[in-house]
């Protein structure tokens, strides 16, 4: 305490650590669900300034049991069904371990090769087995990049899209105009923050209609709303199709969007935060038609359902040049050989921080450990435990299922027969909330079709057919507890 | 391998990371500061297809100590003194691994209250510790954040600033007209990457004058230069100055330039991304003069010198109704009690990413295992060899010093007496390259006045004084070597 850990006290405590973490996997369903800490309660339980003197390790492990555990919504429960699942995994957590022990930075090839050469390699390892196109590859015109967030994704995209609209002149002497960025009002919210960040405005993010069943986007509201901006003197940067969306995992029409885009000169994105890594199965594959022949950019956050611990978001480019020429500032202190010689990716330049970690190797450790094959496993069994679920809800006149899934996403709501739809959908929020609030799962809701649906979403890691059937009888036995109340 | 790892295999396997990193760290300087692997090498290495079948985790280990190691330049070996120290140490890895065992997202409050709530326990500690102003704190008008690097944080106070100069217009309207942001010749270039972020462009970088001498941004120029801009109709949102800036720790006079801030109404970021976290020790805070009567957003990386593996950049702003304002985008999936309450911090509206991690845990362990008191001692520690070293190049009539270090960083140049200043500079890069070839130390330059200079940045983890006695002497053979061979 107080003086540097040595390396031995290091392994002392590390095993602590490991230890613990492997006990709190081992009984992570003792825990409830969602936390039960009021606002500030954690914040009340800790001193309000800094310790003047060292403390041992084991105290900050004591109170990582007693004050932060208490304080947790669990995400990595087995029972954990909100918004998408955030994988974490025993090799992921090593592979992080590993790149936390080393130390090093990404930036710039020089400033530690391996991390610059191994990302390369796994991002094409996983352009390959993901079926993406060879230009996305890093030894074609594009490449691919590690991110912390599809929303980061986003951005990087939507300011390559805007240097390319401008025929480069946006990096050197910014917006002018009018610019333009298609979305549907199932697109994620992360493109609209990227609107705003890159200084488009909120007002310039443009909402495509969607069909009203599917809820993927009309390709012929694009193209009529594109041509009408277009002749108002708007310059389009980009329009971005979501293989998978938030709400309801809806698919737009990648090659249909892809010809509108292509008429008209605009970047097609392709967000497949959540969903794209399913193309890992050859049966799934479908999900990504179109992306091949017309995507300028892709994303899908492995962070999500791929077993690698928050944060690794994949984004590929087709062309690596507008990227480069939107974000590329090179100051004395970064010049060296290697980066002057063009023989090697700078990584700095392909997103807004200038460090990095080394996110490579966690993404490594999964891809090795898992094998392709492994990985195709974990994905078909939260396919087949949705269909599974999906064949229950259908199956109970008390429910009304939104779609048949096609991933691990369950949307549903109770028919609360003779209710308005408006008392409906209180009802639906009043369910959620009581089964939220007993710890035993956790779920979310969106809205689609004009209703509130309960969102299941399958694909935890330690997730099994038990904890979705347990988890299905709790819906049921608190809706009909609540249809009692109601009455 | 194939399935997923329990958590006995965890336990094993986290032992043997665990052994591997502590023995890392206990002979890292058996290795050659700069990576020797050549551009690819790393790659070919590697297979070109990610595995069918999963591997034991041993075979991931063996393939770092094979392949990965001699392709990285090691950060945390003692003899590194490169662009800045990127200070990792054993609380800090074992907060971030418990992080990435826990895997939970801190997106929201509700999504892991105690993710949010342990974030600002210690911003707020942090904020004591360093003599910031009340209204940085969250329980004033403001409040900070952890970031992923400065880069970001400069992006956020940016963005922050346009909201806040437009009448928070832009959010919804776009940028209209001409932005302007301030900064020397010194700032940091991830200021000029903001400004192509945030559409504003690379013209609308106004560089102010230095002070030739202390390389310090002279406030009238800025004034000057404020009052044209506006003259000819530009809307000024934000004037950074530095503390500390990369090419030698010059500090910016932050309350002269905060006086022509307040004259002009205009947002003053204050980048100390390396040197803030100095004002630790009472006698070094002195450099964050002006601050707390000026600023409106401050930024300071315990990732770089305050023991906090990488990612860890602090942000804190006086205000965050503008940050909110230019940032919060709520859709449905995202609404929930605790946030439409108003009585929690929902940190996604504080960054680019939507999705976080729990990285409050690796600051709050080195903040609790060192105590104020270990933090500053690591500071000094610092400071202290760095005085030395000046000291030691002051005394050799082979070599200039640039200026006396106020903290860690020791900028100094061969005389080479007779050559011509063009000549001299390409020698000094020679030397560098030599120095840096040879394994022994690693160190990187700048230019200053003109002049290329080395850069011997002091603060790594594992730095002592015999680390930099043999960093001088090594500088000292290599000079009289090339001396001989140049004649």
């Amino acid at each position: 305490m107080s003086a540097h850990m040595s390396p031995e006290e290091f392994r002392r405590h590390g095993r602590q650590v490991v230890d613990w973490i492997a006990d709190y996997l081992a009984e992570v369903e003792s825990h409830p669900v969602r936390s039960r800490a009021e606002p500030g309660e954690v914040r009340r339980a800790l001193p309000d300034a800094a310790p003047e003197h060292g403390e041992p390790f084991e105290a900050v492990l004591a109170d990582v049991e007693r004050i932060i555990l208490p304080g947790l919504t669990h995400w990595q429960h087995p029972s954990f069904f909100g918004y998408f699942p955030a994988n974490t995994s025993g090799p992921a957590i090593l592979g992080d371990l590993l790149s936390a022990g080393l130390g090093v930075q990404g930036m710039m090839w020089v400033t530690s090769p391996a991390c610059t050469e191994l990302e390369t390699v796994v991002v094409d390892w996983l352009a390959g087995l993901l079926g993406l196109p060879g230009r996305f590859r890093t030894d074609g015109p594009g490449g691919g990049v590690i991110q912390d967030s599809a929303s980061s994704a986003s951005l990087i995209a939507l300011l390559a899209a805007l240097h390319r609209a401008s025929g480069g002149r946006v990096a050197a002497e910014g917006l002018r105009g009018r610019h333009t960025l298609y979305v549907s009002s199932q697109t994620h919210s992360a493109l609209e923050k990227a609107a705003r960040i890159a200084g488009l405005g909120s007002a310039n993010v443009r909402v495509v209609d969607v069909d009203p069943g599917t809820l993927a986007m009309d390709p012929a509201a694009l193209r009529a709303l594109l041509a009408r901006d277009r002749a108002e003197g708007a310059v389009p940067a980009m329009v971005c199709a979501t293989v998978g969306t938030t709400a309801t995992t809806a698919v737009d029409p990648v090659a249909a969007i892809g010809e509108v885009c292509r008429e008209h000169g605009v970047w097609l994105h392709v967000d497949a935060a959540y969903a794209g890594v399913a193309a890992i199965c050859p049966e799934l594959r479908g999900l990504n038609d179109g992306v091949a022949e017309y995507a300028d950019s892709y994303a899908t956050n492995p962070h999500k359902w791929l077993l690698t611990t928050f944060d690794c978001g994949l984004l590929w480019v087709g062309d690596r040049a507008p990227l480069l020429g939107a974000l590329s500032v090179l100051p004395e202190f970064l010049r060296n050989a290697a980066s002057a010689g063009g023989s090697v990716v700078d990584y700095r330049d392909w997103q807004v921080p200038l460090g990095r970690r080394f996110r490579a190797l966690k993404l490594w450790a999964v891809l090795r450990w898992y094998g392709a094959e492994g990985l195709r496993a974990h994905i078909r069994a939260g396919v087949a435990l949705a269909a599974e679920l999906a064949d229950r809800v259908a199956a109970d006149p008390e429910f009304v299922l939104f779609e048949r899934p096609r991933l691990g996403l369950v949307c549903f709501r109770p028919a609360w027969p003779g209710l308005p739809a408006e008392d409906a959908d209180r009802a639906t929020l009043r369910l959620m909330e009581t089964l939220n609030a007993g710890g035993a799962l956790f779920l979310t809701h969106a809205r689609a079709g004009g209703r509130v649906v309960l969102r299941m979403a399958i694909g935890g890691t330690a997730t099994e057919r038990r904890h979705v059937e347990q988890a299905w009888d709790h819906v049921r036995r608190e809706h009909s507890a609540l249809k009692v109340l109601m009455r």
